[in-house]
């Protein structure tokens, strides 16, 4: 079935990308073997994280540059990751808000993911249905995340321009800021530019980054000022994040970063996997009255093998690796030395 | 190394607890190993959760707990998580500030816990550091978090007693609450009690608890009033706590429940354990130019044997599932038929 929504989403089909999303959210079906197809599209999208603290007016700005991008001929995805939390609820609201601007537009495609009982696995679900959006062809994905807390630093690093906006409010914020904050910042915006303080922002701002700049930085982070509410600052910015996806595309990424970040990607897309496996396996499984947790999964450890063969759903006799590779297989160190 | 370390903690020694702790943190060693051993010992301490909004008076709440239990004779250990984010830094100096009053107090113990680069260890390692405290011999363990992210609800899910604080300025912030905060506290306390709105708030969530209530529920959920910084309503709470503890006690946990979580604690130590593992492995792969990492995931997911054979570090000829079992051992749900 799965495939058949992939060939109507690769078509154009909004309704199959929408149920693939929500594959993807509940984690439901051979996610690896599909994402894999994904994959081969992906590529060409200018994914753009935003953060900030609440109240900053990210979500306004959101919808600025969603009117911005769009008059320049560009399909938009938009994710809003709603934290849940009880104590900042309000993300899913701004998200309804832009939704009835963008209601009627083909060229927009807003989807809110929760944090709430996906166990972590907010980042992964992101980072995938952000690849799903890339593969349909949007050519600029918004990624807007409220605070800065792991979750949202985990996300930022999935995205090729990070924008963080403040306000002139955020002052005695800044001074606590560690300096996390400035490093993943590729465009700083003080929003809200017409109140008390913005112009000192913007110049605190400026020194703070050009005294914690190192000399690899190519790249010099520009603090600019935007009244998102009043459309004023917008096109600037929208500017801004063009030049920097041209000047990431131009200087190409790293290469030690990038055998980095594919590493810990099939890292993340294994252990989620082998959790699942973890999980289904447990049901099967009846413990004694002695309960003591460690031993249970020292256990388990040692008896992996079997372990994992159940998982796969493979015959009861282990195999061993076989010399028959894909093109995209790992291969081991050792037997590369030859 | 770490069972001598153990011996020593075991016998009281404040270093060697210190040590294990860094290296749960660390995530040094067989620590599935050197768990089983602590998990022994367990079972005795009442942990209790604290969260909250920022500014709510958490820091200055726990102090007076911790004097308070201290004059009651008991031995406390403080766990203060500090979500590290940049827009809320805080509760570093918030503990530091608690650390002076009682960094003399041999009975008491006070860590913080970051989640920056713990990538989502967090409620593991809390879980842990619990579990030192708790077979060191603490017979309080407070538990300190700001919000309720899923990290803290997840946090809540390993106390006993949960502690929430809210303050008369939080009136906007319950209208927007989502049922979870309702569900997981045990107790609620509107700190701030002498600021006005506080007995509305206290009636408020009373009728709120009250609505929500079910039948199988034989605790009733209390709302005190306090005043942290002037000592106020600390001895009621602390009975509260301490009443909280003993209905736990003497209703014992529900028989399901506990299966579940003992189900959850073996999938969260297992997934760990080969989420390490898996990363080890990577390190030692060489990767083709055709970069498709969910490819390669499919393909390590085909070997699995291999991959987790190579993981234990056990000769490369997979072994079958031992028929002999020790007294923890999970047993198969089939074989438990006859």
């Amino acid at each position: 079935m799965s495939d058949i929504l992939l060939k109507k989403m690769f078509s154009g089909d909004r309704l199959a990308l929408s149920r693939l999303i929500s594959m993807v959210e509940n984690r439901s079906g051979d996610l690896v073997a599909l994402m894999a197809q994904v994959q081969e599209r992906c590529g060409q999208a200018h994914r753009i994280g935003i953060t900030g603290p609440p109240g900053a007016g990210k979500s306004t700005l959101v919808d600025r540059l969603i009117a911005q991008f769009r008059q320049a001929g560009k399909r938009v995805g938009v994710i809003a990751i709603d934290p849940s939390s009880p104590f900042t609820g309000g993300a899913v609201l701004g998200d309804r808000i832009r939704m009835q601007d963008h209601a009627s537009d083909e060229g927009v495609f807003i989807r809110s993911l929760g944090s709430r009982g996906s166990h972590g696995g907010l980042s992964r679900a992101t980072r995938e249905v952000s690849k799903l959006f890339d593969a349909f062809g949007f050519e600029v994905i918004l990624i807007e995340t409220v605070g800065v807390g792991q979750t949202e630093l985990d996300i930022m690093e999935l995205v090729d321009t990070t924008l963080v906006i403040l306000t002139p409010e955020s002052g005695d914020t800044i001074q606590t800021m560690k300096a996390g904050i400035l490093e993943i910042a590729d465009i700083f915006v003080v929003n809200k530019a017409d109140r008390d303080g913005a112009d000192r922002m913007q110049a605190e701002l400026t020194v703070m980054l050009e005294i914690g700049r190192t000399h690899e930085q190519a790249w010099t982070v520009p603090v600019l000022a935007t009244q998102a509410f009043h459309n004023i600052g917008v096109r600037e910015l929208g500017e801004a994040l063009t030049a920097h996806f041209a000047f990431i595309r131009k200087q190409g990424v790293n290469q030690a970063k990038r055998g980095l970040l594919f590493r810990s990607e099939v890292a993340e897309i294994l252990s989620d996997e082998i959790k699942s496996q973890v999980h289904q396996w447990l049901e099967t499984v009846q413990f004694d009255r002695n309960h003591n947790p460690y031993l249970v999964a020292q256990q388990a450890l040692k008896e992996a093998p079997w372990l994992l063969q159940h998982a796969s759903s493979r015959p009861s006799t282990p195999r061993r690796k076989s010399p028959s590779r894909s093109s995209s297989a790992p291969t081991r160190k050792k037997s590369r030395k030859r």
